[in-house]
């Protein structure tokens, strides 16, 4: 292990956050809340230690794919560590370890929340909670697009299995270059729905808080009731938009932008997810009909928002869909274990792995059938590599096996099964609300320090394609 | 398609189920319980329609691997069908959907009832629906070892993974010899249960009812609340180890009884089925201990015979197990799907396979951490081949696949998510109760017509390893 250098990395990002720190401290200044003193601990804290960290000289420049591996969970737990003193310092979360649940929720753009009551708490605080999501969505991007194809390792492989065509190294020769123009995208695919939201009638903190949210597919809202707060139809369709908008596979913006827009619409995994959308919108807005003397309109509102909340695992809500009659919460329940588009802000297993895993069946089926034939699975037209099958057969695997032991642990705590299971889906999904307890009503405080740890590493795992997670966890890593 | 080769092959399954009906037939004439017509008349049909069809003398004798697959899956919905009649023609079972449920229950060994109350029905036919575990049991037994090497296709590389060492259809190099020395095996251990039951207090008839619903690891009882009705520690202890015992891979019999005991106890698959049920047993056990003021023991008692009747999908219960804490339901439910061992009586996903994903992800962190190395997985001291756990990965998923289906159709019916998913889980596993409506104390009778063939054909699926009964809803298998 490359020890020095994975701390070097580990200075660079805490400098970093230090200076995206300035903006929640801005704002705490300009609204006065009593939080400034608590930010502008924290950003000196981080600079000291930054600074010492990241001047480090390791004589070894090598990097392995374990040491990449570590670096970025080691990274991702630091930011949440360093980014939950505001938290603690304003005293607007006493408990340390919620502290850590939240900011771990904000940066892996989860969303769920320990907080019963937010519109309380001071302005600076807030924005930075809601910050860390546009963040959390930054660094996943360039993580799933830019920096895993140079770490190299087996994740390589699940990722050429995700953006084919070209190998995802070769979308821009260089890796900077990549990340600047995903940036880009981002930023302005942000600026535009801030925009919208002024337009539609959100005061500009607001617009800003729920377009962070929104973009990092996050879900955090400074209002208790969330987006339904508003009860204004126009926010609505524009956050369910751009919550679909930023679910979708960012290499096909990156396709359009560059005008290969034949490779954009070759994505076959954009027109599952949207097929997938629509079929679970239309199911849910008849199966809800009538609910509250709702006509078909009304419940379609209803349904598109929430579906469009929980595919892209943002976990926004404009109704408590916890009333909702069993199928449509069984449509939702699996839509938190599918998620969105590879290579989005979004989280959960992703869409392309469930449809090259059905792929595979049909392969499987057809290989009975005609046993002389060739069968192989393709996407987009070319074909994929068996060991790529493999490598997500044993990743849908893995992700459900860590469900299932988080699932044991916070089981402890003697919650409703319900509550426990959708807990579990909803913070390894990145997702944020559950069913019951954990419903768009309800909130994570009631559970265990130990089940909170455990939401914690789920929600890492997540955001983090698992490996690196699990990597941290073997002892032979440790090893030199 | 040789359309004609199988149906010659369902003629003489539906002979053979003929014969085996003589056996309840007698039961009912002895006991006069008014079912007596019901067993002659549909002997009748079975022997006329056996007779002719098996008559058939197709010119093309070839048979491959999707004409075994179809046979399969035709012949076992076949004796359903005509297994259902006794239950519909002597009045037992009103409604004829209800009839199929039942018996499609039975021969699947799943367990899981329509029937509010069973005390009340004629003995005959009660007779019979449990002896259509033990002799779904028996089918099992050889689809699993005997006859799917012969078939071909590429689940022979699933069973391979099974049972590795020698290669299963070099176990005996014929399969009729395999098949005798299998049944001998599964007789033996019926009968010496039947004796050791009488032993315990129960009277003749009772002993083979729950002898053939544990051989089969099927569940189905005589009495309204299962073997909680005796209140019989001894009859309690037996059915549990017998329970355990038919839950484990056959072939380790085999080996045992042909002096291999060296190969016997190299299999790792059995070593973690153990593991995995006394750890269950004993957190469930600490878990419900004080529930109503009982003391370890007692709860050891209740935790060990329902984490033994769960694991090995079989579904008696002696007590509401329900009631218990999260924690315990949740271990429960996880059992539900992972289910025994291979080459058992029994249902769910298997041990086996569950050991190899697990095996995979560790051999996926290690090529990580030394990317030089040459990192495979092994079992019982031999290399698995790749495609072999790309196989078993795509099983899985084709698995949970199945159950996502069926949980949204079901849920139409709105009952609440824990029965609903649960029922699922309890069907696709062959086990027989699951949680809240389903629960050991509930039944199916609540669903729809509709929920009941779903459930059906989720039996069957899970009986039959998946690919046969998916294999008949690909429109391209009808084509010639």
């Amino acid at each position: 292990m490359n020890y020095l250098m994975v701390l070097k990395v580990l200075g660079n990002v805490i400098k970093y956050e230090a200076l995206v720190m300035i903006l929640p401290l801005i704002v705490s200044v300009y609204y006065g809340g009593g939080d400034t003193n608590s930010f502008i601990v924290t950003i000196i804290i981080m600079l000291v230690m930054g600074i010492f960290m990241s001047s480090i000289n390791p004589k070894k420049k090598g990097f392995y794919a374990k040491d990449g591996f570590l670096a970025v969970a080691i990274c991702w737990v630091a930011i949440s560590i360093f980014g939950a003193l505001p938290f603690y310092i304003s005293g607007s979360i006493p408990s340390f370890v919620d502290c850590i649940f939240e900011t771990v929720s904000g940066f892996t753009t989860t969303g769920a929340t320990i907080l019963q009551e937010v519109e309380s708490l001071p302005k600076g605080i807030l924005f930075w909670r809601s910050f860390t999501h546009w963040i959390g969505g930054m660094g996943i991007l360039i993580f799933t697009l830019a920096l895993m194809p140079s770490i190299g390792g087996n994740t390589i492989h699940l990722l050429r299995a995700e953006s084919p065509g070209p190998s995802p190294g070769k979308v821009v020769p260089r890796i900077k270059q990549t990340a600047k123009i995903m940036y880009l995208i981002y930023l302005v695919m942000t600026i535009i729905q801030i925009v919208l939201l002024l337009f539609a009638g959100l005061n500009f903190y607001d617009a800003l808080v729920h377009a962070f949210g929104t973009a990092g597919t996050g879900g955090f809202s400074n209002m208790n009731s969330s987006v339904g707060a508003y009860d204004n139809v126009y926010v609505e369709v524009i956050i369910t938009i751009f919550m679909l908008l930023f679910g979708v596979n960012f290499t096909v913006y990156f396709h359009l932008i560059t005008g290969n827009i034949k490779q954009a619409f070759k994505n076959e995994e954009v027109k599952y997810y949207f097929l997938i959308v629509f079929a679970a919108m239309i199911i849910i807005a008849f199966n809800i009909k009538g609910l509250n003397g709702d006509s078909l309109l009304t419940s379609f509102r209803q349904s598109s928002f929430q579906v469009a909340s929980i595919v892209t695992t943002t976990g926004y809500a404009t109704t408590n869909f916890d009333l909702w009659p069993t199928l449509s919460k069984s449509i939702l329940a699996l839509l938190m274990l599918t998620g969105c588009c590879a290579g989005s802000t979004g989280g959960g297993i992703k869409t392309v792995r469930i449809v090259l895993l059905f792929k595979a069946i049909k392969r499987d089926i057809n290989k009975i059938i005609h046993p002389r034939i060739v069968n192989s699975v393709k996407l987009d037209g070319k074909v994929v590599d068996d060991k790529v099958i493999s490598e997500v057969g044993i990743f849908i695997f893995a992700y459900m096996a860590i469900i299932v032991i988080a699932l044991m642990i916070v089981s402890i705590d003697g919650m409703d099964l319900e509550s426990t299971v959708t807990s579990v889906f909803a913070t390894m999904g990145n997702i944020g609300p559950g069913f019951k307890v954990v419903g768009p009503i309800g909130n994570f405080s009631s559970f265990s320090p130990l089940s909170k740890i455990v939401f914690s590493f789920c929600m890492l795992a997540g955001r983090l394609e698992i490996y690196p997670m699990l990597l941290i966890l073997r002892p032979s890593m440790w090893k030199s």
